[in-house]
Order: structure tokens, then sequence, then C-alpha cells
């Protein structure tokens, strides 16, 4: 296996919902960093951390294959030079469904490391519904 | 106003929940950091970004004062030079209730700017119940 390179937390980023679509562990795995200092907290609530826990959590959900189109929507983007913050909402289509499910809200933190940009920390839950009239913003909002 | 500093990531989560318990608005956003690029997400779902966002949902959230106590346990630190991520469990109690409510779990992330460590980004939403057999971690589990 070749070792990934991310030049930018947006490229990091696209790997990691590419990941989830493709149900890829692998790949998965690639964007997080390599450290032990991992956490990732997925909707339901349990907060795994390490590399131990976070894969094995993510080898469950993916144990049935690709079930997931997700489309992310609403970014915030905290920049720095050794770290980014983007914040999401994540629209989750079901494979077999019409609609996307009603909306998560996502942080997501990376790290610029030895490796290029890697992933350290996901914290993902329920968004509150939207007002219907909000128009789906389809250019991130890049505050810095 | 005194400009606070906050030298360690642990004094500014220390600052940052004593405010909550205070209902002290001032205090709270002494905690943040001073640019535009903050993100704030409370267990209800919504997504809070800049300033002037952030400010008003705590405004909101103060205007009955003092109502909650905090617990916080299960700490998981991921610390940088420049950046440190806390991921920890809030026991919050209400007043007048006995018992704490269900607990939430955070992902705090501080970035240690020219007026020392401040919070760049806070997300909360309720934990999964933990097995009751698992015994409360009264220690920091760190990492790195």
């Amino acid at each position: 296996m070749t070792v990934k390179i991310f030049p930018t937390a947006r490229d990091a980023q696209n790997a990691f919902y590419e990941a989830l679509e493709r149900a890829d562990l692998e790949a998965m795995m690639t964007v997080w960093s390599e450290d032990e200092d991992i956490v990732c907290v997925h909707p339901a609530g349990q907060r795994l951390a390490g590399q131990a826990e976070v894969r094995e959590v993510w080898r469950q959900m993916f144990a049935s294959g690709p079930t997931m189109r997700m489309r992310i929507t609403q970014q915030v983007v905290i920049a720095g030079v050794m770290l980014e913050v983007h914040s999401v909402h994540e629209n989750i289509t079901i494979a077999g469904e019409q609609r996307p499910r009603p909306p998560m809200v996502a942080t997501n933190v990376y790290l610029r490391t030895a490796a290029g940009w890697r992933m350290i920390a996901h914290h993902a839950s329920p968004a509150s519904v939207q007002p219907a009239a909000e128009p789906p913003s389809a250019s991130p909002k890049i505050l810095h």
C-alpha cells in the first residue's frame, strides 16, 4: 500500500467522505493521523479514542458495504498554518431512499503532519432542522 | 476589564466550565479566541459561527442565571504545540434536581494565540449511555 499524502485539509476531507461512501476501511484510516491521539464521536454518541477503537467501529459500519451518499453543505472553515477545523452539515442519503435524512452537523479537525494533512478528530451529531426558507449554501463560507 | 491570559489549554477549559456554571457571559467570551473564526455546536444541534452568533446564544442560555453544575469526566487530551483537543463527558446537574442528566460528549478545540490559549471550537451532543459497570474516570486519560 502506498502512503497517501493530502496536500491540503480539504483533500483529506474529500478523501474522508469518499471513504465513507465507498465503505473503504483502508482509505478511511489513511485519512486519520497515524498517531495514537485521535478521537471520533459518531451520531449515536459513542466516543472512540485511539487507532484501535476508531478503526474497529468504522469496520463495523462498513461491514455491510457502501450504503450512503454524502452531500456536504454549509461548510465553515477555520484555517491556521498547522491546523484546520471544518464545520459542515452532512446530508446523508441511504441506498434505496429517495431523500436525504435530516442533516448531521460535524466538526472535523485536521493537523498538518510530516505525512501531509490528517484528521485528528471527528464529531458528528444530529443538526437542528434548518428553516425551509433557507437556501442551501453551495459555496463554503470561509471565515479566515 | 482586564484581558485574561490562560497559560494552558486546561486553564482555558476550566474557565469555560466555570463561566457556564456561573452563567457569566463576559467570562465565557474571554475563553474564546478573539478572531471571527470560532464555531460552537450546542446539544440541540444548532451550529453557530463567528463572534456575534456564538455570543448571542450564550447570552440567551445565561439569561435565567446560574442553573447548572458541571462535572467533567472521561477526558481524553490530544496535545500539540499550538493546538489541543479535549474530548470530555459533561455531567450536568440542573438546579433543583438530585441527579445529573445523561452525559453530553464534547469536543473542545483550543489554540495557542498571542493572548494565551483560547477556545476556537466547541461541539457538544448527547453521549451514548455508558455501561453501569464502567467506573468513572477521575483522572484524565492523556494520550500524548
